[in-house]
C-alpha cells in the first residue's frame, strides 16, 4: 500500500472537536488506500503556556528540562487523536518521540533529527494500524533525554518521517488552504498557487511567508518529497487540493515571478565612518555570529578617504543585543557612530524564472521609485531579490510588485 | 549520605510560585545532609482537564492512550521543579516514568509497580544531583507504553521509590499538616496525631480519610517505611513535623481508639425475599465482582420460611450499574424486590488498641442509640468497626464517637 504522512498544526487540533475533524481527514485517506502516519502539533496555545511556565520558573533555564516540559504538548494531542481515530473505527496508536524513536542531536530546544527508526510504525501498518506521531520532538539516545526541534519543528518531523517511511507524499494541514502569491490580508488580489518549486518555497519561507518552516522545506527538497500545504478546515469529505510543493520540472508553466514575500521583523544598523582596513568586516560580524545573531542584508559604501559606512540588517528581536555588542566592541572595530532603525521592512520577489530572465529586479526597482518608495538596501540571489524599505511603505511596495509581475488574481 | 524521598501533591505545585516554595523545602533537607529524590504530582486541576479531554474524545477510550495523555501532567511539573531547583542553586534533573524506569504491569490506568531501577538516580546522588521524579506513572517494558497508576498514584510512586533507594523515610507533603483524629471540618475538636500505626492508617485511608492513598500505605507497611504526612504550606525554613506513620511498636502510648473516619460515598442495596438456597450469595455477588464492583458491608436476615433479605453496600458511583446488573439477573438469583438507598453514610472507629480491649464497639453502639442514630448495618475487623447510618446523622455520629473515645482536643 502507498504510504502517506499527514501533519496537523496547532489550530487544527485546538479542541477535541477539531481533533475529531482531523480524524475524519485521516479516515478519508485510509479509505483512499493509504497507510497513514499522522504528525501532530500541540493544541493551539499550549506550547506558549508551557514555555511561559519555564520562563517563570527561571529566566535562564536548563534546556533539557525545557524540552521535557514543552514536549508534553504534542504528547497530549497524539493520545487524543489516537482515541478519536479509534472512536471512528480506525485502529491507531500514538508514538512519542522517544518511542518511535526519532533520534536527534543534543541541541536541546533546537535539536536536529539525525535519523528516524520507523520499524515499529511500519509493523503497525501491517496490522492496519495508523500511527499518530507526536511532532516537534525526539530523543537524544546517548543521554536518554527528550529533545525538541524548536518552533515549527512539527513540519520538520512530518517531512523527515515521510522520507523515513518512503511516503508517496507529505500533506501539511494548516489554517490556510495553500500557499499564496503574497499575504491575502495585504493584497486582496493574492492568488493561491497550484504548485510551487521547492527552491521558491524555501525563499518564500525564509523571507517571511509563514505557511511552512524553512527547515522542513529544505528537508522536502533534499528528499524530493512532494509536499502539499492544505486546509484542515475544509470539509473532510470534499477538501480542496491546496498547493503542491514539488520539483521545478514538475511545474508545467512556470512564471518568471511566483510570489512576493515580506517581513516587518527587521532592524537596520548602520556603522558610520568605519576605518576601511583588512579584517574590519570580521571584527564587526564575528561578535554577532558568536552571539547567534544572524546578519542578513549587508551594504558597504565608501564615505571618504579610507572610511566606509556599513549598513546591515538583523532580526528585530536581536536588535538590542546586537547594538549592545557593537557598542562594546566600538574601540576594537573603530567606528564613529552607530545608527539604528527598527521601522524598516524587507520586501522580496521570488521566482525560478529569474534565472533565465534578465532585468526582472531592475524593473521592480523602477516601479518602486515611481511610487516614491526609497530603497535602503538590496540583496539578491539566483531566484529572488529583496529590498529594505521604510516599514510604512510595506503594503504599497508589496501591491506594486504583485501587480507589476502579473500575480494579481480576481479581487 | 542518608536518602530521603519527598512527595508533593497537586495543590503544592499548583503554580510556578508554589513550585519555587517546594524547591525551598527540598533545599532545606539537602542542607540537613540528605540525598533527595522528589516525587511530584501534576499541577492541581491538570489531571482533571486531561481526563476530561480523553472522555470528550471517546466515552470508551483506549487506556493506553489515556495513559499517554494523562502522564503528561507530571512530566510538566517534574521539569518545572528541576528548573526551579537549579535557579536556587541545587543541581537537579527530571526523571519520567520511562526514564527511571518505573516498571509496571500492563493494567493501563491502574497499573501496579513491579520494580523500580534506581541506578540512574543513585548515580545522580554521587554527583550531588537531586532527582525530580514524575509521580503516578511508569512504563510497561514489553510494550514500551506509558502507564499510570490510577488516582493517588503519586503517593505510591513515592513510597515505592523510597523503598527502592533505601530511603531513611518518605515525606508526603500535602495541603494539611498531618493526620487528624477525624475531619476537622466536621469536628472542630479534632486533633492532629503525632504518630499513627501503619495498620491504623490503612483502615483510616480505606474508610474515607483522604490524606493518603490506601495502596501507598500498604506499601509503606510492607517495606516498613517511616512516612510523614506534612504540610507544604508551612514556612520552608521552619516547618511543623506533621504526623509520622510508623510501626505500632514505635508508638509509646497507644490509645484504644485512634480516629473516627467516615464516608458519604456509599449506597445501600437490599434484595427482599431471596430464596435461601446454597450458592445464592455467589449468584448475587459474582456478577458484581465480574463488573469490578466492590461490595462492602453485608447483612443477611431471615425474613420467613426459607426466604432471606440481603443488604449490602457499594460505592455510590457504582450504585446504578450494580442495580442494573442485579435487575438483569433477577430471574437467576430469585428475589422479590430490590430496594436501594443513596442517602447513607459509613462511620468507622479505628484503633489497634481494640485488639486488647473488649467492648469498645458495644460502647459505641449504645452511645449512638442514645442519640437516636439508627444503625442499618455493621461490619468489624480486628482494629476497627463500621456502622452504616442515614447520611443526615453523619456529623452527629462522628462527633458523638469522637467525644466518647476521648479524642477531643482543644476547640
Amino acid at each position: 500500500m502507498p504510504r502517506l504522512v499527514m501533519k496537523f498544526g496547532g489550530t487544527s487540533v485546538a479542541t477535541v472537536e477539531r481533533i475529531h475533524n482531523v480524524a475524519r481527514h485521516v479516515k478519508r485517506e485510509i479509505a483512499a488506500g493509504y497507510d497513514v502516519a499522522v504528525v501532530v502539533s500541540a493544541m493551539s496555545g499550549k506550547t506558549n503556556e508551557l514555555v511561559a511556565w519555564c520562563k517563570e520558573a527561571a529566566r535562564l533555564h536548563d534546556m533539557r528540562e525545557y524540552d521535557a516540559v514543552v514536549a508534553s504538548g504534542e504528547q497530549v494531542t497524539s493520545g487524543l487523536l489516537a482515541i478519536a481515530l479509534q472512536a471512528q473505527g480506525v485502529a491507531a496508536r500514538s508514538w512519542q518521540g522517544w518511542q518511535t524513536p526519532v533520534l536527534t542531536d543534543a541541541s536541546h530546544g533546537a535539536a536536529r533529527i539525525m535519523s528516524i527508526e520507523p520499524e515499529g510504525i511500519i509493523e503497525g501498518f501491517g496490522r492496519k494500524e495508523t500511527a499518530v506521531v507526536a511532532g516537534f520532538q525526539g530523543i537524544h539516545k546517548p543521554s536518554g533525554r527528550i529533545t525538541t526541534l524548536g518552533r515549527g519543528g512539527s513540519d520538520t518531523s512530518a517531512v523527515a518521517l515521510a522520507a523515513a517511511i518512503g511516503a508517496e507524499r507529505c500533506d501539511i494541514y494548516t489554517d490556510v488552504d495553500g500557499v499564496y502569491t503574497t499575504d491575502p490580508r495585504v493584497v486582496s488580489k493574492a492568488r493561491r498557487m497550484d504548485r510551487i518549486a521547492f527552491e521558491e518555497m524555501l525563499e518564500m519561507a525564509s523571507l517571511g511567508a509563514k505557511v511552512m518552516q524553512v527547515r522542513s522545506v529544505e528537508l522536502a527538497l533534499k528528499h524530493d518529497m512532494p509536499t502539499y500545504v492544505r486546509s484542515s478546515f475544509d470539509d473532510p469529505d470534499d477538501p480542496r487540493p491546496g498547493t503542491l510543493i514539488c520539483r521545478e520540472e514538475d511545474i508545467m508553466e512556470s512564471q518568471v515571478v511566483t510570489g512576493v514575500a515580506f517581513s516587518r521583523d527587521e532592524a537596520q544598523i548602520t556603522l558610520r565612518r568605519v576605518i576601511d582596513k583588512p579584517g574590519v568586516a570580521a571584527s564587526v560580524f564575528m561578535p554577532l555570529a558568536e552571539a547567534g545573531i544572524n546578519v542578513d542584508m549587508i551594504v558597504q559604501t565608501i564615505s571618504d578617504d579610507s572610511m566606509t559606512d556599513m549598513t546591515f540588517t538583523v532580526a528585530a528581536s536581536d536588535f538590542d543585543r546586537a547594538r549592545a555588542l557593537l557598542e562594546k566592541a566600538k574601540g576594537e572595530i573603530g567606528f564613529a557612530a552607530l545608527a539604528g532603525a527598527k521601522d524598516v521592512a524587507k520586501v522580496s520577489v521570488v521566482g525560478v524564472g529569474m534565472r533565465s530572465h534578465a532585468g526582472v529586479a531592475a524593473k521592480g526597482f523602477r516601479a518602486l521609485a515611481e511610487k516614491g518608495v526609497n530603497i535602503r538596501a538590496i540583496s539578491t540571489s539566483e531566484i529572488k531579490f529583496s529590498v529594505l524599505i521604510d516599514a510604512a511603505y510595506t503594503e504599497l511596495a508589496v501591491r506594486t510588485l504583485h501587480t507589476l509581475y502579473g500575480l494579481d488574481g480576481e479581487d
